[in-house]
């Protein structure tokens, strides 16, 4: 890696690769950073007004979907590049392969690149325990788990150090997906129950969750498997053509969103009117929109993920990398002796004895 | 950094540094690149109809704004992080830093992370030459080169190699500006003319070149200055609040375009009504619109810089990369022995040992 100058101010940026993120949550724990991500995000929700909001920009192509993902408050811009691609684990590669970056808005330069393929799990599953928290049984112990790839054992375990989670039911049409995450999860202290079919796991939950893969237009949870009193945790119907919940269960109690022009598009409320009433999560962490009203209610959360999530993942990787001496400083950047001269970057190339002159 | 797995399918990333992008323009030579990078251009101009376009997305904040601008065809995916900070050489950086990512759209893939700072600047220089090509005059000599910042000597030297331009004639408002150009330019065989003023340095020029940086409604050019059969080549009226051509220029011969959604809020056009006529480049080097008309008409290019550019600019660096085997391969997303199993690739890095097991 080239030697950065010691000249300020430096446009070096902090890179921490996939590799060594798995060694950062090694380091961290994996429930603590569970745990963090949840109060970042919870900070960040309740600034909601703050940010500088957008539906995320898709290019959609035959086999998939690549998506960028900005936001930005007074101090902080962030962007995640993330894909959607169901073929790809068939050529041996991951459905969704994501990274990111922190940007300093007075300025522009580029703070951290990291990866976020396993950041991107963490956060989901964080927010989606973040969002139960507020909108599932506060007695609730028992979870349904449909779907049991790449996504799960984050979700599982989001739930049982976020909400006190003991059993998880588990359904997959592929039975390989549930061993693998009854394998990974050997030892949590989760009771890890496999069940033949999604009803028979979702019958007496206290949640559901959804976190299927396939892009299409699927009835994963039918109106008949509700139960009073459930609380719906929709992850996997995330892009225009990709939903999980029949509409009968969007009718069955309150749906909350993340952010509602970008719902309206990707998520399981695709299937409904524009006007079908949704209620953004922020407001109910900050007090503006009741949650759970009644130990009766059904809830629906219908996530799609959002550019905020991201943000706040980064902020809190950014803070325990710094704190733990973790990433490498890489040169996305020119350091320049003179802003205005870009060109003279070249020429110092060129007569190298020039600089030391 | 972490060494990669041999496995296939690899997610490795080649990674561009900036020093490493200066050694790159240094081995190719800056006039092959300027050449490739019109070759590359052209090439994929011409087949316009083929690329998912969409206008950038820009976050604006107090200072600046910071933009990312996705586009893609069938086989490949480019996006570009682009700040535009104009108070930023106060503080001793550059006003603006621009890295990107070339992807496969079959995958999501990200195959290639390069700096484009230098590379914009490259790629603008060459868009304004490519465009002058089919709209100067063919016997242009003499270029006026209004803004002598830190994209000048790029303009100066694309417009020298690819339109035979031999003199140019500098005006900047801050004089360093200008001595910093002539200095960068010694020895490249053109003909350098510091003058008092931009109507001086306008005076008599075949092509008229304004790259300022001043995030303001500004007059660089006003319609006295303009003579018959001048091409005019606005680089610098780049976003909403920045113009540097008077109306009069823009209504004194036929005003040409990248992609006329993004330049009607961007460019020098945002002065003008929704429905004033432009014709977009991409016509002209297709035969669909004729170019020039006849030695006295005058034209403008009113450039703002699109998404497309930097697809070509990455696509000619990519393969310059692989053909002198230059960048490094670094891990933005993480390499799975089994894709479906992301948690594995935690669980692996508790227990080293089950990995060889």
């Amino acid at each position: 890696m080239y030697p950065l100058t010691a000249q300020k101010p430096s446009v070096a940026t902090l890179f921490l690769s996939a590799p060594e993120m798995v060694r950062l949550i090694q380091r961290k724990g994996l429930q603590q950073c569970l745990g963090g991500i949840a109060d970042a995000l919870r900070a960040d929700f309740l600034r909601w007004p703050e940010f500088d909001k957008s539906a995320r920009v898709a290019n959609h192509s035959a086999d998939g979907v690549i998506e960028l993902m900005p936001i930005s408050d007074h101090a902080l811009y962030s962007f995640k590049y993330v894909n959607g691609h169901p073929k790809n684990t068939r050529a041996g590669l991951s459905t969704v392969m994501a990274f990111g970056v922190l940007a300093d808005v007075q300025t522009g330069t580029p703070l951290l690149l990291s990866e976020l393929t396993l950041t991107t799990a963490l956060r989901t599953a964080a927010t989606s325990a973040l969002a139960a928290r507020a909108l599932a049984r506060p007695d609730s112990r028992v979870m349904a788990l449909i779907g049991n790839g790449a996504q799960s054992e984050f979700q599982a375990l989001a739930f049982q150090h976020l909400l006190g989670i003991e059993e998880v039911r588990l359904f997959d049409v592929d039975p390989a997906a549930t061993a693998k995450l009854m394998h990974n999860l050997q030892g949590t202290g989760l009771k890890l129950v496999p069940c033949a079919s999604t009803a028979a796991a979702v019958r007496g939950a206290d949640i559901v969750t959804t976190v299927t893969a396939d892009k299409t237009n699927a009835t994963i949870l039918s109106g008949d498997m509700i139960e009073p009193g459930m609380h719906i945790n929709g992850v996997g119907g995330d892009c225009p053509g990709k939903t999980e919940l029949h509409r009968d269960v969007l009718t069955r109690g309150r749906v909350f969103v993340e952010y509602a022009p970008q719902s309206r598009v990707e998520g399981d409320i695709q299937q409904m009117p524009a006007d079908f009433p949704v209620t953004e999560l922020w407001q109910v962490l900050a007090g503006q929109q009741p949650g759970r009203l009644s130990a009766d209610e059904v809830t629906v959360f219908d996530s799609v993920g959002f550019a905020l999530e991201d943000y706040s993942a980064l902020r809190f990787m950014h803070d325990a990398a710094r704190e733990l001496h973790m990433g490498e400083m890489i040169a996305l950047i020119p350091q320049l002796d003179d802003p205005k001269n870009l060109f003279g970057a070249l020429r110092t190339a060129v007569s190298p004895l020039r600089r030391a002159a």
